[in-house]
């Protein structure tokens, strides 16, 4: 028990007591401490007060008189007992607090400051008691710790009026006084612009503030925290900094990069101006307009011809991923958070409004109802993932912005970070969302992804299907140019930052022919019977593609793959360095390697192909060679492969596959009852796993800096835009990290705060 | 150039001279040595050879005088220079080697003695030349060394008949002389059993022994050791101990684990009766006969009603693997030794011929043609993988007996092994075979083995596809009865050796309908209508089911799967317990773990269920909890898992596939081409890969035993079974291994040799 604003001189607290002061006792002291009018106010701890009733039970008096002692600084220079009132104190709101309890009239007794049949007594008491108990019958060291430092604060009834508002406004971050959401600001004396702006630079974030105000005179009652936009906190950072309150780095520190995430996102143009017609869960954030689609394989079609879609479907399944993956958003009327949907979107980055009650969907008639409405597949709608809303039609879509502040903030954040930053890209366009963003090179194109148009696919399909080396390589000839006028796009766009082109790498079936049109087609270009093409497709069908022929497998298997692809980004960086002054600096990367000898094959075979193309390394083409580590023999090996490579990657998402034996498109089945049972704490797809696969990669960073002191080291899954997994590679001494274009501006922050 | 059998005297060679003795050579000194009459012999070695034409060239005689002293010491008492005879010397046999050159006289001048143009010189420089040459331009200079160490013999010419005998016979073992194969035993003096046996005891394994007979005098030539069948070599090495040759200790290091595991495959009762009607490749050894089925899910259905079948197919892919497994084995058109079907059958240990020219096979119309010959389903068939025949039906097969040779090796081989060897077995007739060849307990029963009938999979469908835990636990109530019946047949024929019963672990996808006869069959079992049972089975359909929810993932989100066979286990026990004086010794193993907490989640609750059942450890049954170890972040959290378990095992198959990032079933894609072209130099899936799933293992016990020093360790993957791979676990120092019924004599010798 001790005053935190007496009515009279300064707190003066001794340093276990400043400790104690959590949720409003905090702001009254620290204002009442800047000099601040302030209503006088005592603070009680329940230790304290329950010994006090134990006392009581004794008889005794001897902490009754210094709790009285205590109430007495309430007590003005007028020397009147005042009108009390009764306020918890919790460090974070909860709904079942005790309201503050105005108008209690000071004990005129010492006993009924004690007494609980008494008023003033009563209220702390059913204070106390508001702050509710653990719920489990065992209660640990720490909580029974925690309980008895709860407050409850004793103030003085102010006079005048009480008012709130906020210190800054929620939406834009400007400086307050601002109103509440859905109120409108009070008149305020000029004054309070001292107070806002104190508490603004104590608390350094939004702050919604009571006080009191008589006759013009501003008394400080209590503040508590307040939770604003993701935009309006950046803003407010940035502000301080303008108003000195803060360092730059000051500023670089207290963003919360998960929130800066959520800026980050497309959103509706103009929410205000339309009604949702139905809403579901927000389970992945982001808002996505476009054309219905009843089937996965209708969503890769429409994908490859450049439309957006929305996959509408009960719930997804496994056989659901490719579709999902193409799709601009994903809307299902079953399942929640962690359904197969859910967790599908967030890893990669797809918007998803999952259990919708009132939609139900007939997939074989190509049919859906929203409610009343009827929709058919070529019908538009629109969703918004950030909050669960579906909306008739398709909606404009505001991209997101990286305005001034966020722009300031970033580059404050460089001065402190040492680990680059780079993007996961495969076109132009992506590539300069990025580098708008301060990707500082391509970390991660995905060659297979240039395959993505119908004209393409049947090339590629052309060449998977091949039954001999002079078919294929005959099929292959036609694959060069295109891929040529890409790679250069890609390298002029980057402008002699490093890009890096990962080797075809997926399972070739996901590239095959599904439908029964599809196979029609194919078979035709291939001049193949359509039974002989199935028999043919049987036979290359295989059970665990994730674990099958892909990454270095094919490289090995069909040289020929190699060599074009090679021919292809040699021919880009060529015609791409002859229009630049900036030399091109290309990473060729061999995927899913799991031992040196692979590496040592494919670079063998990459070198005279690159020693056969008439450039050398002190060209204006720079080349490096390196390797991709994903599956846990690689990590072990890392020592064997360091000496052949200029680089490793690391692919954290095969890596946590392989190394926890879980297929991602299948372990929604299985995951949800894993978090709710409480045997994962959390999804290591989403937050890298750092005793497992950390522990891995750990590993192979020591063995390959050992055997390769020149080694460069890059993180390349979907785990370098999430702070926490950035947080933990900042920690290994990564070069750098690439992720997808709009995570850059997180990666960016996070690495900063991780290296300051 | 030295005399290694002088006409008088003995050879006295210093150890340099003793290190070149490679071949022939190697037996005329050691024979001579040991006082037996042997032709007199030099050996020149090719340095020499080379020196003596350099400094002939010179024009220099000093090594020449040298040559001709040695030639003199194959004169005789009588002081006449004999006629000589020259032959090579290979350390191994070599088709293109110079034939012995006879009847070359002795030159009469030192000069003729090195002229290439005279004939002595002349059949050396031939002897020398037919060694031929490395193949590659680039020699290593190991190669250098030892082209530089060969040796050419020249012998006096023996008066009399030349005879060739063996020194054992080449089928039986027996002690010889013995006939050459396809020969007569020539008739031969009683003084060659002592040669025979001199012979037998040098070199500890079958000869070739050339001899002179003149007027009944035996005079040693020649020998070289020839290839027996495994079981001569087995019941040789037993005869020299019984003749006290070899201590037991020997016999047990010398007999090739490799070569035993040939005795142990089924094989044709009476092969010499039977023509084969067909020839292919024989991939993998032993015989099987059965019933022609053109696809897998015949053999499926066929091996659920215990037939024995014979799948035939052009060749086999991925989606054949559970026919594969069902099939007594394989005979395929097409294909070699790194076929899909090759590689697949021998790792499951079924007998494949392949590549059979004349055959083809019409799965659609289930017809198929051998020759002229044509089959249908049903007809039967026999093949031998072991050479490749096929031959019209169900020929009688001899099953491998464990004969008197072999069981006294094994018990010999039990002194010096300290490692226990388990078996995988889940029905009485596998552990009681398994038994019979020295088991000590079950390492690995797969539960799920156990549902492999037509009723028993009707109810397991049942329980996998109901749609809530009431329907799932009615399916399960009739799953618990069969259950215990097995369990309890099972402990009684181990009498109390321990009987590890792994949890339930396939995917679940595995056990699901797939023809559609079988989906109405189930539909109508459950009561659905067939398109709602393929809606269910499309949902619940894995892209990835070997990382899918199979394992501990299947007992977490279904306990009353893990209710249910705790339930049929403990019953088992206590009725096995109540007949027999042993107490029966339980050990649970929950499989697929990647987190300490799987384990003790699924150990709460089988402790639970184990304090309900009635029974205690104290009690006539020892129980004992434990995890498989297969994959990746299980070996790095082995410490945390172990404080919880009493014995861990390694599932090194699934660890192979997770470490590597190879789906085993799908590897043949690219395995043949990646040996092919030297990436791998050999299969993981054969021979455990030491340097990288083996320092998962090392790991993993490591950090296993520190945390539990009383941990059990053991194997149980199907490398448990190869030789190599035994001697890398028993390096590790495992307290089991645990490989099927049919490798138990291979493991015991190998660990037997690996501890000696």
């Amino acid at each position: 028990m001790f005053a935190i604003a007496p009515a009279l001189g300064k707190a003066n607290l001794s340093a276990s007591q400043l400790k104690l002061l959590a949720g409003k006792a905090r702001w009254i002291f620290r204002v009442c401490e800047a000099g601040f009018p302030t209503v006088p106010t005592i603070a009680i701890t329940r230790a304290a007060w329950e010994e006090l009733q134990v006392e009581r039970l004794r008889r005794d008096t001897r902490l009754r008189n210094h709790w009285v002692a205590c109430l007495f600084k309430l007590v003005d220079k007028d020397g009147k007992p005042p009108v009390l009132a009764v306020r918890t104190s919790a460090s974070s709101h909860n709904s079942g607090l005790m309201p503050a309890r105005l108008g209690i009239p000071a004990p005129s007794m010492p006993e009924d400051a004690v007494d609980p049949a008494r008023p003033l007594a009563r209220a702390i008491k059913h204070a106390f008691e508001s702050y509710g108990f653990p719920g489990t019958a065992w209660v640990s060291a720490r909580q029974e710790d925690d309980r008895a430092r709860q407050i409850v604060l004793v103030q003085a009834m102010a006079e005048g009026e009480e008012q709130l508002f906020l210190t800054r406004n929620a939406a834009t971050g400007a400086m307050g006084p601002a109103p509440l959401d859905g109120k409108a600001l009070p008149r305020l004396p000029e004054s309070v612009d001292a107070l806002v702006a104190l508490l603004d630079a104590k608390a350094g974030r939004h702050m919604a503030c009571l006080v009191s105000i008589d006759r013009g005179d501003v008394r400080f009652l209590s503040a508590r925290s307040v939770l604003a936009s993701p935009g309006a906190e950046l803003e407010a950072a940035v502000d301080r900094v303008d108003r000195k309150v803060w360092a730059p780095q000051s500023a670089v520190n207290r963003v919360d990069p998960a929130r800066l995430a959520l800026i980050l996102h497309p959103r509706l143009k103009s929410p205000e101006e339309v009604a949702p017609i139905a809403m579901g869960l927000g389970v992945s954030p982001g808002a996505a307009s476009g054309i219905i689609v009843f089937n996965p394989d209708d969503a890769v079609r429409l994908r490859a011809r450049g439309k957006h879609c929305i996959l509408v479907v009960n719930e997804t399944g496994p056989a659901d991923i490719e579709g999902m993956k193409a799709a601009t958003g994903i809307l299902t009327a079953r399942g929640g958070m962690s359904s197969h949907a859910g967790v599908i979107a967030r890893i990669t980055g797809k918007p998803c409004v999952a259990g919708v009650r009132n939609l139900s969907v007939d997939a074989l008639e190509m049919v859906c109802r929203i409610g009343e409405r009827e929709f058919r597949a070529g019908d538009r709608l629109t969703i918004d993932g950030t909050d669960g809303s579906v909306y008739l039609g398709a909606l404009p879509l505001a991209q997101p912005q990286i305005g001034g502040a966020i722009l300031r903030l970033l580059n404050w954040s460089d001065a402190s970070r040492s680990i680059a930053v780079r993007t996961n890209a495969e076109t132009v366009e992506s590539a300069q969302t990025a580098l708008s963003f301060g990707a500082e090179g391509i970390g991660l194109a995905r060659s297979e992804h240039m395959f993505f148009s119908p004209e393409r696919m049947v090339a590629l399909r052309r060449m998977i299907l091949s039954e001999d080396e002079d078919d294929r390589s005959r099929a292959i000839a036609g694959l060069v140019d295109f891929q040529t006028g890409d790679y250069s796009a890609l390298f002029s766009a980057m402008r002699g930052q490093p890009v890096n082109v990962r080797l075809f790498d997926p399972p070739l079936h996901e590239f095959l022919p599904r439908t029964d049109e599809e196979i029609e087609e194919t078979a035709a270009s291939l001049g193949l019977a359509v039974r002989a093409l199935r028999l043919r497709l049987e036979r290359i069908a295989e059970i665990n593609p994730m674990l099958g022929h892909r990454g270095v497998r094919l490289a090995i298997t069909y040289p020929e793959i190699l060599q074009m692809q090679m021919q292809a980004v040699l021919a880009g960086a060529r015609a791409a360095s002859e229009t630049q002054a900036e030399p091109v600096s290309v990473e060729v990367m061999v995927p899913f390697v799991s031992t040196a000898s692979e590496v040592s094959f494919v670079r063998e075979r990459a070198t005279t192909i690159l020693d056969n193309s008439g450039l050398t390394r002190s060209d204006r083409i720079r080349f490096a060679f390196g390797t991709m580590i994903e599956l846990p023999r690689a990590c072990l090996r890392a020592g064997d492969i360091a000496g052949q490579v200029d680089f490793i990657s690391f692919g954290t998402n095969d890596l946590t596959q392989t190394t926890f034996g879980i297929s991602r498109d299948d372990a929604p089945a299985f995951l949800a009852a894993y978090q709710r049972k409480g045997v994962y704490e959390r999804d290591p797809f989403v937050t890298i796993d750092a005793k497992g696969v950390g522990e891995m990669i750990e590993i192979a960073i020591r063995r390959g800096r050992q055997a390769n002191p020149r080694l460069k080291i890059g993180i390349c899954g979907e785990h370098a835009g999430d702070p926490a997994s950035l947080r933990f590679f900042a920690g290994l001494g990564v070069d750098y990290v690439s992720c997808s274009p709009y995570r850059v501006p997180v990666a960016r922050l996070t690495l900063a705060q991780a290296s300051a």
